[in-house]
């Protein structure tokens, strides 16, 4: 049976999400889930849960890295923190994964440091499953890395590919450059190098892809630095959350337009179920000799439960390996 | 009267409706245009409207800048077309302001190279106001610039500021830098060094702002590179053009949401009105010593009238001579 640590202190409302989450993929997921954190405070919400109690067990870590905790730092300070001992564990082999939906900084820290990173990749990437609206489309770094070499940005495509191909099963995926122009001239020197070195390959590359084309479905794997694609992110999110509630204030002001609201309900949960982060739940940190998820930190146990399904995903398809694989035949040609 | 030229050959649907956007804009402000290009061709489409006279000329430009032409190369080649002729007339006293929907990157160009930029400023930045959900905020630069250094950042900030206190009319605008997070020690060496430079200043600065925050109303002025913000501003097109049309898909798949989205009009074209990029016009190009508007590519006629509108403010709030005593205060400081 598959083995996930999971992050008890990590997350805007762990460690009751986290433990409401765990509760549920235990009664759902053919998994085994460790909770890493204070023994005593996660059994007391644990047992207010209707867990699976052969499947869920405690590891005890009492420090805690917050969410405002400079990375780096409390990663090297707090060593029984559930962040660093979850990353222990992993790579003692004790699990199969690690999930946390606590400080994204210290999680790619700790695995950094520890798990290393695989043989040919420089620096692991975030890559996140955006809203598909259309069709999923994996963006890449989202805030791994915040700046990076022509190189990165290879090998997050290499790896985004790999994830497209083995994971959400595209025979063959499209791979563009995140710029402000399809031309070829326009952009930085950061982006012109990157672009010779996936022209170089027999890669799907389809050259640049302008912001205003993420959301068309046109492309599967997206590939920027971390700081351009934590804006991304961020800029959806925040967007969808201030229109959505924009709309739904013009809805209430008045009756008719609330009848309406009413009877459109189907069409606005199925919008809302597509733009939902807790659908998807984690994104995996590619590139790390192990396999971490990073959930949300505003995650839900819906949010946590779905990370758990994605790191079990992250395992049984072998990514890394093919990660390793395709790198070699890319090196070799 | 104030004299504004408004390049006739630029925008997707040039010159169609950029002609459509002068004629009504005749009607109803109190300005003279100049329409710069193919005088026939638009003479054609102005006789088809019902244009006041006396208000609109042409002036003749028989060269097109097409939206795919390279910037720098295109404005030193072709003299004779209206993105040139247009900045000339500017240069000249002829007009006081020049409007264009076209290739961005040429009429960048052509305003450093021909305008040059105000006293103490290095490099100009264009100013965009974000849909206003809430209340409009002010995003600069999105993409005159791509390169950037932590002076250029500060010159946006004072600019962005100037417009949002002398335009938008807030007395004292709050101004924040474009970061993967809020704490100091994030983000980039270009970003760590800008906050120096605001830091010491009497300037409103609150220091990083996040992407999730840039719909939320708490900032009047955010200030990011050209790259980045470009990034921003297409990402929002983007997603609020392709959830709009997956809500529209979802509306009427049945009867009953069917009606409800017809009893629902009013939120719908409340929300519409907010994001739609027709109703802002144009964003300046700060900081050359010139009042140049850049509108959307796909402008249309309303797009066209209000982007005359906005140049006319521009012309008449002194904007430019604004930002330069801002600028010897914040050097006398």
């Amino acid at each position: 049976m598959i083995k996930v640590a999971l992050d008890g202190m990590g997350g805007d409302r762990a460690p009751r999400m986290i433990v409401e989450g765990a509760a549920w993929a235990s009664q759902e997921l053919d998994c085994h889930i460790v909770l890493v954190g204070k023994e005593r405070n996660i059994q007391k919400f644990l047992d207010k849960t209707d867990y699976v109690k052969e499947k869920i067990s405690i590891k005890p870590a009492n420090e805690i890295i917050t969410m405002k905790d400079p990375a780096a730092v409390s990663v090297r300070r707090k060593k029984q923190a559930s962040i660093p001992v979850g990353i222990e564990m992993l790579k003692n082999n004790e699990v199969d994964a690690f999930v946390s939906a606590g400080n994204t900084g210290a999680v790619v820290c700790a695995a950094a440091l520890k798990l290393r990173t695989l043989p040919g990749i420089e620096r692991p990437g975030i890559a996140v499953v955006l809203p598909a609206l259309i069709k999923p489309c994996i963006i890449l770094d989202v805030g791994a890395n915040i700046v990076s070499t022509p190189m990165h940005l290879f090998h997050y495509g290499l790896m985004g590919v790999a994830y497209s191909k083995y994971i959400l099963g595209n025979p063959r995926p499209t791979v563009g450059l995140l710029n402000i122009g399809q031309e070829e001239s326009k952009g930085t020197e950061l982006i012109k190098e990157a672009r010779h070195l996936f022209e170089k390959t027999d890669m799907n590359f389809i050259g640049n892809v302008e912001a205003r084309d993420i959301y068309s479905g046109k492309f599967d794997v997206v590939v920027c630095d971390g700081f351009v694609g934590n804006i991304v992110l961020k800029v959806t999110e925040s967007f969808a959350e201030v229109s959505g509630k924009f709309l739904k204030n013009e809805l209430t002001k008045s009756l008719l337009p609330k009848i309406g609201a009413i009877l459109s309900l189907p069409a606005y949960r199925a919008i809302r179920k597509k733009v939902d982060s807790s659908e998807f739940g984690g994104a995996p940190l590619l590139g790390v000799d192990g396999r971490v998820i990073i959930a949300h930190g505003a995650s839900n146990a819906k949010a946590i439960k779905n990370a758990v399904r994605t790191a079990m995903d992250y395992v049984k398809m072998k990514l890394n390996q093919h990660i390793i694989d395709d790198l070699k035949k890319v090196n070799e040609q």
